[in-house]
């Protein structure tokens, strides 16, 4: 396999976009990662998008022809594959372009991700978000993705691994990441009394332990490494992508306190990349509720088992720290589109490698690492970057 | 990029299963094509899923995870993924999983398609199949597939291309040979008559003109090349398998008598395997409605413009003549669960190079080919098989 970079890189703003359809935002993003690579467009050999549910949120499905032929790329005759996998769909298409360009069989990939979820009242909006759940054992008996994590967070505090403040602590932090990032949904530093003081959601868990309903795009642009600097100054280097499953419905599993899939996709990407978890500098995470970072941080080697809350809390999480986590944000903050999500990490990542990351800028990240899953953990990508 | 091959096959009964869940039909697909390839499961390096809309049908998102889960995959945690180009996701789906083979990546991968379409209401459902239609611009304005071919056909007619009687013989010639296919949703053969008295759908298209509403699924297992022998007897090699797009929208084409994402898809595919239309002794094609499978046959160049209408009806596309089109009985008859179809045709393609499909065995059959089309044309996806 080939050695892939990443020469590109666009995203919309985050948030209520309710100027723009679905196809405008995620157009908006594909061209900017286009131009970013200083190419005009027909140089582009495939189109991968990530995206959830357009089906039912804007009643639109073959996402792929649809963002081929409204970016100009129809003339062309470009595959367009899209890719659904719950809140892992952007990841996964990421990973998908990756595999394309590293095969051999493509040389420039645009891969995107986009998701227009306002369109919809919040009844129909958690609806079909908790359709990636197990729906005939989870949603259809009325268990939502809120109260999953909810029954996480509590085991994980009835087990000692974490503590209620300590959870509340990962919000605090995104949000004073995101208030760094123009793009961001929310851009409010708040309080651990804040988070602890808000409506509560399901049982512990409150508002600002959720991440909240977002439209936006992301999209990056692929190209073999070795042909990277035809196009642009700063590429950067694909280390490794790797993707694993769980099952799908939460009762299913041995231990509700680790998300296996997250801790084995995590395995084989060190391993692919031929680094460990201590070389990583910053990383993006899965943070859909604020318990769901304090796995991710677990399982993903940042810190020991029952230490992630506590290490957030006391700031080794944030820059200064050990591991600077969701500089963007993370989807608590910057917001959660869902099908974009996993390819915005990516655009932050790849911003954090370049050394364009302004504001929220990590110093001297020679490795950085995206996290992104579907479903309650069932299933994960993680892929690693590489400054070169 | 490494040879790729098929080393096991299964497929459902196509229909109204209402016996049985969406899952129910995923996993049997999949276990059949897993036996098929002498495997007992735990061997299977990735899972691919051509789904075109769970999420609407049977309101489950992530059929990944879903179908990895149920197959007794999760336990290994087996990256899956799910593909999504409305009528092309199994096809496409197939392109994907031979990627990953292909590249180096993942050694056995089973690639699954499935739909649950008949536990909606008729109204539903045919709502959702539109949504792979331009939302915006088409199916929000009224306009059905249906109507979208039916203008396709009337062009066609207009021009002088095919006539009413030929386009129908499209039906009578899949008919006859969903008769011969123990899975087919329609084993009855019928009359040119019965065709053209049918009630009309979309002028000039009748209820036989349309494929049917169908519940299913299909799978196939891909390995390397250089390995296949150690699992089976019989592997297929897989020469081949390219994409294209064209426009969401039919009336964005300069022309509408031709799928120019076919005719280009077909032409990397016959380049890619070395070998030209005339090689190509039987072919799965796209007849989602009687008119696609006219506009199929000449955009594969299995023959000239004009010309496939008179082709079909002088018996010049079944058994005895010069190619052999939808051995199974196509989408019209074998019947049409929309993210199967594509590796439905690839089952029956890969039993034509086995030499194992019985009454529907085409003789000294080197070369097969599969067309899976998204849309009104909008996505294709060409595979090409080789018996050795």
């Amino acid at each position: 396999m080939r050695d892939v970079a990443i020469i590109g890189i666009g995203i919309t703003k985050f948030g209520e976009l309710w100027g723009a359809s679905f196809r405008d935002v995620g157009i908006e993003a594909g061209l900017k990662a286009v131009n970013d690579a200083n190419l005009s467009g027909s140089e582009v050999d495939a189109l991968y998008v990530g995206n959830m549910s357009a089906g039912r949120f804007v009643g639109q499905h073959h996402i792929g022809a649809l963002i081929a032929d409204y970016s100009g790329m129809a003339s062309s005759n470009v595959p367009a594959t899209r890719i659904e996998a719950g809140g892992a769909s952007g990841g996964m298409a990421f990973r998908q372009g990756y595999m394309a360009v590293a095969s051999g069989l493509h040389d420039i990939v645009v891969v995107g991700g986009a998701e227009k979820m306002t369109d919809v009242d919040d009844e129909s909006s958690n609806s079909i978000v908790d359709s990636s759940a197990d729906h005939q054992w989870e949603s259809s008996m009325g268990a939502t993705f809120a109260s999953l994590h909810a029954m996480i967070a509590r085991r994980c505090m009835h087990d000692g691994l974490v503590t209620r403040e300590e959870i509340a602590s990962v919000s605090v932090n995104n949000h004073a990441h995101g208030a760094l990032n123009p793009n961001a949904q929310f851009r409010k530093a708040i309080t651990l009394d804040t988070v602890l003081r808000s409506g509560i959601v399901a049982d512990p868990l409150g508002m600002f332990d959720c991440a909240p309903i977002s439209d936006g795009a992301a999209a990056v642009v692929l190209c073999p490494l070795d042909k990277a600097k035809d196009y642009v100054e700063n590429p950067v280097k694909i280390a490794s992508s790797a993707q694993a499953s769980d099952t799908l419905a939460l009762f299913h599993r041995d231990d509700i306190t680790t998300f296996n899939a997250t801790a084995v996709a995590a395995q084989k990407a060190y391993t692919m990349a031929g680094i460990t978890a201590n070389d990583i500098a910053v990383a993006e995470v899965h943070d859909s509720y604020t318990i769901s970072e304090i796995l991710a941080l677990q399982d993903l080697g940042f810190f020991k088992r029952g230490e992630a809350g506590k290490a957030v809390m006391n700031g080794d999480a944030t820059f200064g720290g050990k591991i600077v986590i969701n500089s963007s944000g993370g989807l608590k903050a910057r917001g959660h589109p869902i099908g974009a999500t996993g390819v915005a990490q990516i655009v932050e990542i790849t911003e954090q490698m370049r050394g364009t990351a302004g504001k929220r800028q990590v110093e001297n990240a020679k490795y950085g690492l995206a996290q992104n899953t579907g479903g309650t953990g069932s299933a994960a990508v993680v892929s690693i970057l590489e400054a070169i």
